[in-house]
């Protein structure tokens, strides 16, 4: 527990250590996570997505720079998805925020994503709710988003701000279902680069044609983040969301739904350990491959059959 | 019944309505699914992934090609990872293979992938047995590799081919954890379009560094698929992997892990959607839910009480 007081306490050290145990699924990290619990609450997390390229981090960047200027503390949450062979090839972004690295008002953590089946998404939150519990009052959630796991993340997020850039075609057609609806910010970074404009246009075509709920209309900026252009323009929409949902009551509602789906995700998780674990222990799941690897039976009723044996 | 005998008769309606039967997760397409289990293993199935615009769907219509030039019957599954608000953005790339379309020996079907918990994976290994029980001898699963959801797709092949472009940089950095790793076969295209060569040394040295099991070193090959330049060496390539998967005996193993993981799967995903009715007939997640969200209960402890009541 002097680990906890540490971290409280403000050590990094202990911070990250700390989330290094959640990370792992440690049960000591599982303790810590219900010990902080009912310290959550106060930080308002931003999840930040697009493809690869956007320029997601130097955006993230100059939004922790603009709200250290305002005196707030930020945690940026950067979950990379690279590939064992690259290790930290996405880490050169993270070195620009070295700038930030005497800094005790900024915390900076890199997770990659793990291939295991349930995908990261779990732990993304659950390293969110650590930073929240040691009193970072807002939290970047950024990462790349082309997958369903990527949706998952930022639906850790109390706002959602979707980077692309000038000449959407390709890049859009990378973006997986769910990820421009999940959008409540857009923002075309890079806009010296090409045809902004249009860019705008075509996302504001887009979310025309799709559902929008909540009386939201999600805003459609510009900005060139090298630069810092934009950015305060992006705080301000961010902010302008906030309060949007705190006066529409609309923000515990949608962490209530989050809530849910965490508890039911938990669940799956501890379910799904079960049954591998269940499944390991027991005869059954061999002797069902062995059949259905030898045309015998088919998988869907093997799969009934190895419920009703666990 | 009539349906399933016609599509085994070769109607290609009928195929096509069976499989949207069993894409949509229909009872009566798991009845089908049974039925057709018996009929199946005869097909090679080959997974084509890497990123966007690597050309991988010009590259799959050129071996569809040659392999129909040798007399074999080919099928395609296309996951595609669009978003509903392009809707059929990639189904340009589709186009070209209407070459195919009076062709009975080639049958061609684009999934979108769908934004679900738990992903798209099951159902395209579904749609790859009914194509191998209907007698289609190479089914090419092709897919945009960028995800973990992809590396669970190209799992349900036999061979797994990447496709790159020259410049690896920024590709590599979109490809997940566990992509390169499942990489058995790969090949540069566009090899025209810049040092396609520095990227094959690129890539043999990525492959260098990472653990290799099976006795199997990947080949590195280049093409350019429009020219139909090296695909009959891709071809080959592929073909020696499997020769060389059935000479070691490896291929039954194979299969048999991949039909350990299906049962796994489908159980998995029995037991999701009786946890997701459960929870939806009992009070429990409601009631947890409001003791999470008021703050004395975690999340944890909260999925815990779930499963106990449930």
């Amino acid at each position: 527990m002097a680990l906890l007081d540490e971290a409280l306490a403000g050590s990094p050290q202990a911070l990250a250590r700390v989330i290094s145990l959640v990370e792992d699924g440690d049960p000591e990290g599982q303790a810590l996570l219900r010990q902080l619990y009912p310290r959550t609450g106060a930080a308002y997390a931003v999840g930040i997505t697009g493809p690869p390229g956007a320029g997601k981090s130097t955006l993230v960047d100059a939004l922790t720079r603009t709200l250290r200027a305002q005196g707030r503390t930020v945690a940026v949450v950067a979950v990379d998805p690279t590939s064992p062979f690259t290790g930290g090839a996405l880490l050169g972004d993270r070195i620009r925020m070295q700038d930030h690295a005497a800094d005790p008002g900024v915390f900076i953590r890199s997770m990659a994503t793990r291939g295991s089946l349930g995908g990261l998404a779990p732990t993304t939150s659950d390293v969110v709710r650590v930073l929240d519990a040691v009193g970072y009052q807002v939290i970047f959630i950024e990462t790349v988003g082309i997958g369903q796991a990527e949706v998952d993340v930022v639906g850790a997020a109390d706002t959602v701000v979707i980077v692309l850039v000038p000449g959407l075609g390709d890049t859009v057609q990378t973006m997986k279902a769910g990820i421009m609806e999940i959008g409540e910010i857009f923002v075309v970074n890079k806009a010296d680069q090409g045809d902004a404009d249009r860019t705008v246009t075509e996302v504001k075509m887009m979310l025309a044609l799709g559902p929008r709920t909540g009386g939201w209309d999600p805003p459609v900026l510009t900005s060139i983040a090298t630069a810092g252009r934009g950015v305060a323009e992006l705080l301000e929409e961010i902010e302008r969301h906030r309060r949007r949902q705190e006066q529409a009551g609309t923000l515990p509602a949608r962490r209530r739904e989050r809530r849910r789906r965490e508890i039911l995700r938990a669940a799956e998780q501890r379910l799904h350990a079960r049954v591998l674990a269940a499944a390991a222990r027991s005869q059954a799941l061999e002797a069902l491959t062995e059949q259905v690897h030898a045309g015998t039976l088919d998988p869907y009723t093997a799969a009934e059959e190895l419920l009703k044996a666990l």
